[in-house]
């Protein structure tokens, strides 16, 4: 059976652009640009030329991709022609191949918020795709507020539809722009549009997720025809945000009925690059990816569950509905009060550390980490000092240096323009290969800025360790969480650390104690610890 | 017409706590149940008996509440009756009058995962229903592994329900277990199973969001004819997490066809504290709540693009599919504080402080809380900072002290018994009245511990403030979380510490810096003044 053509038109760079605190530079849009693009995407919505300096320069350096690159902006206003509106103008003026349009599709808006006629509304879609066409550009039409339209007024919304379809649009975007509609109604409207004469391959679906149905929005409005997905990468944008491609493409490729029914650009090959993309996209947002992501969070494979671990063990497939390093993710089996020997020796194993069935060390290692967790640590996510505990008990960690003392002074007084400001300063004394050595660091950036006492401490441990200081240069923290918990009977604080290396890794430490900086400083020295293990 | 009954059934401090990282005690597990009473769920799962002391415990402080408490297990064991199964034999001795147990209902997993023939896991799920209804409990039968057992084998899966239907279970929730089952087949699949004779009165449905379908896959089951749905707050649980009922209480209650058709406990008061519900387990896990979240993030009602702001100004409904403060949100229009002032008034009211409309400070407290909260702060919980500087915009703010200088200091060392001790000491001068004081703390508690930099901090700051100091004296810390957010481009470190009185008062105060001990440092100062404020 020859699979049908389903095509993917990313708005990361524009609608995804809507989330409240997201800015991207025009090199951040090249480097979207570009993964998108290897990816597999069928379009690339850029931006809206004119519209902010930014866009404006993204289309300027118009990266070269397989994927058609489009331009966004909205349909003309009313009394002058599609050529002699400016803003029209600008968006022609990128000179992309691909030209998308949005205009009403609900009577209410286009009185409302416009203050025109219903006709001239559609005239201003008509002639404004004509205008594309006839540069021999192709044209969409993002149908704005088009579920809502149909609710209340179905000739009308479909009326706009058939304006841009007659005028030449390749494709017809309908679009849920307050994010309200419910799965079954999409499903249902996009039945009645098809029946009504707009073909199911002219359609696209454009869906926003304040329900927390953006993807099944998605996937009903392909189950009832439309060939055309709109999304954004971790589902960025506007409000709640856009349907997530991230999401998307790894249902539609490895799921059925879709994985039999219909075909993309984005391979196989691609898929297993899913993850990486996802959290590249959150490196340039400096944002820590969500665990819980579908697919290709660091949570979507961990089996915490004792009942579910076990079977895990056995067979992966008993829990898992898809083979995780088919979207490039990986399967954990955390250490945790719930956890028993099997899932502990599988652990192991995934560190490098094969243990005997019957070893005696297994017992061991699982009081320590029981005795540990009732002290206020926790090992779900702090793989490496896990790994790390492990090694002691099994005599399998060497000892690299040991730290006599540090001190850490914070001081906030006015400075000679009296203004308060403040400075840390750590000094750290090791004995490393027998000998002894003091490191001082202060706490400030490139700027002058005080970054506080953990960071002082941080590289006051890492100057001078004499034969391991190579080995750390190309380190560094990325993410720092403190909690305050419950340590037998008092609070103590729980500090989790993030670093990460040149090579790519990426690990979790922990440190427990009723001193803020003393925990800090414990998850500092299972970090460093680590990374010799694994480099030294 | 009569509207149909509708059930939700939580499992947030079951399935919720099997998120990797989440670990309640059981003092959260008290405070979630009391949250999830008000908010007017019909079962509240509380954990395992028997498989963790936090479980047990749990259950033995059973609180009273409206909602039926459900202790969760699993059926019995084969070769043994249910009564001398010592498992299901401490589910039993948690007393609750609900009881649920999951077993299988996919062949493959009976064979694989357990080892035992097809028909002994039916006589398990059968006897062990049997067990907890001839006790006079209500039972459940959580049916795992559902819906991939139908695909596999509909006779089977169908006969587990069977089994425990004609037991006497109450309810047959389908469970998918592994989260792989798209909206479509579920919907699909309980049309089937009604039709097979299956009452959809009895049906219930748990979801998993592996593939971020779980809202619509428990919408579709319900459109199908289940009327019970299982799912957790803020969508907490394994791998990627469950259906997230803080989603689907506000679509079933305010949105079409559910609202019309169906009935709940959930209350229109109780719907419009649900973003402090999904705010409140945040703040216990000490997760930054999510801007994105359907409904309650900070951004569900932002609106940043300015084709939509200028529309929302004109009339909300235009791109709202709801009210925000239906579920208790707030509408956020940059560059316009229409939106903000009648909140802000009410906000300022309820600290005692009465404002005209048309008080310029108004629009100054808003764009100082926005320019705070770029940086970093939050005055969500904060209200005693909220307060302070809505004071000193007033003009309402006494300057009480001035702080000059802090110097703290943290050292770790070996004692004279050769241990590794650590020791903070904090050296505060303030001027109040005209006169310079020092003040030294340091930060032992009384059985020698050290309770690090923070505390003594906090107790060289109140030593000595002259005038003030009695006022003090009935004045304690009791809570202190730290964050890393975002502030402008860089990370920075976010302080919300509780303090309480003798009067019973307790308040919360912000401070932000990069630096942890300064961002502390100025959360202590803000509980001090919010005191002095009222008392001096």
């Amino acid at each position: 059976m020859t699979r049908e053509r389903l095509y993917l038109y990313d708005t990361t760079l524009r609608d995804g652009q809507q989330t409240q605190g997201v800015q991207f530079s025009t090199s951040d849009k090249m480097q979207i640009a570009r993964a998108l693009d290897e990816l597999g995407v069928d379009y690339i919505e850029g931006g809206w030329p004119g519209a902010n300096p930014t866009d404006s320069a993204f289309f300027n350096e118009a990266p070269k991709t397989r994927a058609k690159l489009a331009a966004f902006g909205m349909t003309k206003r009313a009394g002058r022609s599609a050529a002699n509106d400016e803003v029209l103008a600008a968006v022609m003026n990128a000179g992309t191949d691909t030209v998308c349009l949005v205009g009403k599709a609900h009577d209410y808006h286009v009185s409302a918020a416009l203050g025109i006629t219903l006709d001239e509304n559609l005239e201003n879609i008509g002639a404004s795709i004509a205008h594309i066409v006839a540069q021999g550009r192709e044209a969409l039409f993002d149908a704005e507020h088009f579920f809502d339209g149909y609710k209340d007024n179905p000739d009308y919304a479909l009326a706009a539809c058939r304006a841009a379809l007659d005028a030449g649009a390749r494709w017809i975007v309908l679009c849920d722009t307050n994010g309200g509609a419910l799965p079954a109604e999409v499903g249902r409207i996009v039945t009645e549009v098809i029946a009504a004469g707009i073909p199911g391959d002219r359609l696209g679906v454009h869906t926003h997720n304040d329900t927390e149905n953006a993807v099944a929005c998605s996937l009903a409005a392909v189950d009832a025809g439309a060939r055309q997905i709109q999304g954004t990468l971790n589902g960025l944008g506007e409000r709640c945000g856009n349907a997530n491609l991230i999401s998307l493409i790894p249902t539609l490729l490895l799921k059925e009925p879709y994985a039999s029914r219909f075909e993309t650009e984005v391979t196989e090959h691609a898929l297993a690059g899913l993850t990486r993309v996802s959290r590249m996209l959150d490196d340039i947002l400096n944002r820590v990816p969500m665990r819980q992501s579908p697919y290709v969070g660091a949570s979507a494979f961990a089996h915490k569950a004792g009942l579910h671990a076990s079977a895990i063990v056995k067979d992966p497939g008993t829990y898992e509905h898809i083979a995780p390093e088919r979207v490039g993710n990986a399967r954990i089996i955390p250490m945790s009060n719930q956890a028993g020997q099997s899932n502990l020796r599988k652990r192991l194993a995934e560190a490098g550390l094969e243990v005997a069935r019957d070893d005696p060390a297994l017992g061991l290692i699982l009081d320590q980490i029981k005795e540990r967790e009732d002290q206020g640590y926790s090992y779900d996510t702090a793989q490496a000092s896990f790994e790390l505990l492990a090694r002691a008990a099994l005599g399998q960690m060497p000892e690299f240096f040991e730290v006599k003392r540090y001190k850490v002074t914070v001081e906030r007084r006015k400075n000679k323009y009296n203004r308060m400001v403040s400075l840390s300063e750590a000094v750290v004394v090791v004995k490393v290969d027998g000998e002894k050595r003091l490191s001082v660091s202060e706490s400030l950036d490139d700027t002058g800025g005080d970054r506080g006492p953990v960071n002082a401490l941080s590289k006051a441990l890492a100057k001078d360790l004499g034969q391991y200081s190579a080995v750390l240069e190309d380190m560094r923290l990325v993410d720092f969480k403190v909690r305050i918990t419950q340590g037998g009977t008092e609070a103590v604080t729980r500090v989790i650390i993030d670093s990460e290396d040149g090579k790519g890794r990426r690990w979790s430490t922990v440190g427990v104690s009723p001193n803020i900086v003393d925990a800090s400083f414990e998850a500092l020295l299972d970090a460093i610890r680590w990374k010799l293990v694994r480099d030294s």
